[in-house]
């Protein structure tokens, strides 16, 4: 085996002892934890090894630049180390430490022969992408592409009150790093599905996000003697959020299958005690779907369940937040630009969509950007068990390697 | 109005500014919690001023103490000062305050004239009856008559990981009082449902308690990505629960109206994160009934649909915690002794049922036992709006009055 990637494989058997779940083979490093503040404190000192120069800005990311063009605007790539609850050791860190090490491989080359470099390199390792601990998700790449204000992110408090920037000064994980000039960016990930292992793929080419309509509802009824209180004289708000999560799930039978995703993954009962109707309950309801039209018809159906279930339950059921997006391109000539670099090293690859977002939903907004999927055996996904092979993090590790060789020459920047 | 009354309703007023809930006429004092520490203090000054020697126990129950036949056994009385959160000012603490001054009115009587005692009299408080904070309900109760062991009552912890017995020791409410003989039991509460109102009842005649059935069920299925995760491939643990918490208020429509009452109170998930779905869900299910029949088709219905979501939604459901009683009566000689002093006050009065379990539930497997109700408006109860006029409050303790005084002469015990 290369010298490289016995590496990038040292490197990633080390990484999984931060916040690893015992007994498993998962990990469990929520944002700005104690393990994911070890962890940050481990890949920071492999940056500096690998000749990278190590920067925090004021909501905990962390950048390593590589300096090969003086002044000159910076490729970036990388992905994020927090992790859900009990959950997989690829998710986020496999992208991270891919970015590093096809970023040790190219500062090899480039130190040689720096005349090939029209842009620097930076790694990035981007703080909260989940947003289990701290809402919402993508909170360090949506306030470094300016989409949410640093100081809301800053007091956004955890549920024991914790805020953002207690729990990451207690790590000595802010700076006032800022003002990055990013030319380009790419990020690798494993697929969240399992379509790409099913069909023989070892290099998604990722071409658009699913369309999303997220809405987290408020139910109002009234606390009552959950004994004594007449059936009929109750208002339950728990028995109104059942409804909810129970016809989310039968909607899916009215479309073709796969058309359309939905889920309810967190809910807030109160008082929530043993023997109290619930006057309140929040609930979060998703429907994805690569179809605005399928889309735009779920929602339609959801607002007559909560019209029949204000109606007969005697609950009241509002929106309080909503957060919708119709399906988002990837630009084209970074698709083009990975599919080329596939090609090249000879593997097998295909254009496929991601439902789940990234950091990169972000930064394509803001800078030419290639996504790119490894796949993932069964699509096992948030999970203690989540897997993909050696061979396919390898081949994702060439590929990035090769999509960033391309971008650091001037690939997609006029 | 008389002295007394106008003694009693001082004390009401006073009583329910400790928890007292801003801008509402309710009150937040769960077992052990702050409020319910200071309400104690105040508790026990207000028995001394009235010549009781206050005790405590090492659960928590405190007893006020009259001795008037050195050596006798005691007539207790009492109910509980802690409440649900956000909850009424009347349930539990209307019992301990009705129950202290009907003590000094027999006290100035008795002082007078001794020998129409045969029996001391003691008042109490007991600990944590809610539930909410520490469970089970009625822990001061089951440990005071030998249901509950005290090692485990004090071992309990709060969702904070907060033991009963921490908590009560930082309160200093814990004591070494021990060994209280006890003679016979009297309670008093409002009733939690509205059928003694609109029948225009001043004393409900508590004759028995609805049977029940409560399961803690546990339902597993497995994390997964909310979004990428397809439909087909989920095993959602929260799905599982919302159709066990429609189902129990649909099946309440089986059977003639009033003969089933059903709840959910309580339901815990994890990971309960916005783009995971549940793994685990531990769901509190209650059925209550008079009828035993009623309760054994009710339960043969669950199961039913337990079967079916285990093989539609491919979760887990397990049973880990049950508890079942059927009807159970309250001594027809109380019932009786407490009719006739209803007549002899010419208060109108009925046979009721209680829905809801109360600290006579203990005491009547131990002792000879009163139970009586005074009416609520509406029913309302666990709800800051829970409502009793002053009159019916006044009217209950003249009425717990009469009923200690022939238990302190003798009355029900051989």
């Amino acid at each position: 085996m290369p010298h490289a990637d016995e590496a990038f494989l040292a490197d990633w058997s080390a990484h999984a002892r931060f916040g690893a779940v015992a007994g498993t083979n998962g990990v469990d490093r929520q944002a700005a934890s104690a393990a994911d503040g070890a962890q940050r404190a481990w890949f920071a000192e492999r940056l500096e090894a690998g000749g990278f120069a190590v920067h925090r800005d004021a909501v905990g990311n962390q950048f390593g630049l590589l300096e090969l063009v003086p002044g000159a605007p910076y490729v970036l790539t990388g992905s994020h180390l927090d992790s859900q609850p009990t959950a997989g050791r690829f998710d986020g860190a496999y992208g991270v430490l891919a970015s590093a090490h096809a970023g040790f491989r190219l500062a090899e080359e480039l130190r040689d022969d720096p005349s090939r470099a029209r842009f620097n390199l930076a790694v990035v390792n981007w703080f909260n992408e989940e947003g289990s601990r701290f809402k919402p998700s993508m909170m360090g790449s949506s306030v470094f592409t300016g989409k949410l204000p640093l100081q809301e992110a800053l007091a956004t408090s955890d549920p024991q009150g914790i805020t953002v920037e207690v729990a990451l000064d207690a790590l000595g994980e802010r700076g006032d790093f800022a003002g990055l000039d990013v030319a380009s960016y790419a990020e690798i990930h494993v697929q969240q599905g399992r379509s790409m292992e099913e069909r023989g793929v070892t290099i998604g080419l990722v071409n658009a996000t699913w369309g999303a309509r997220k809405f987290e509802f408020r139910i109002t009824g009234a606390q009552a003697h959950s004994g004594a209180a007449l059936m009929a004289d109750r208002r339950d708000a728990l028995l109104g959020a059942a409804r909810l999560i129970v016809a989310a799930r039968e909607l899916v039978d009215e479309f073709e299958p796969g058309a359309l995703h939905t889920a309810c993954g967190e809910i807030n009962v109160y008082p929530n005690s043993p023997v109290v109707v619930a006057s309140e309950v929040q609930l979060l309801f998703d429907l994805r779907s690569p179809s605005s039209e399928v889309l735009n018809r779920a929602y339609t159906r959801v607002m007559e369940v909560v019209e029949r279930v204000r109606r007969e339950d005697r609950v009241e059921v509002e929106i309080v937040a909503e957060h919708s997006w119709d399906q988002d391109p990837y630009p084209e000539t970074g698709v083009e630009l990975a599919r080329e670099v596939a090609e090249e090293l000879g593997l097998v690859h295909e254009r496929v969509m991601t439902v789940a977002g990234h950091d990169s939903t972000n930064m394509k907004d803001a800078v030419p950007t290639v996504m790119l999927f490894v796949p993932s055996v069964d699509g096992i996904s948030h999970h203690l068990d989540e897997f993909t092979t050696d061979e396919d993090l390898l081949a994702g590790v060439a590929h990035l390697t090769g999509v960033l060789r391309r971008l650091v020459s001037g690939a997609l920047v006029d």
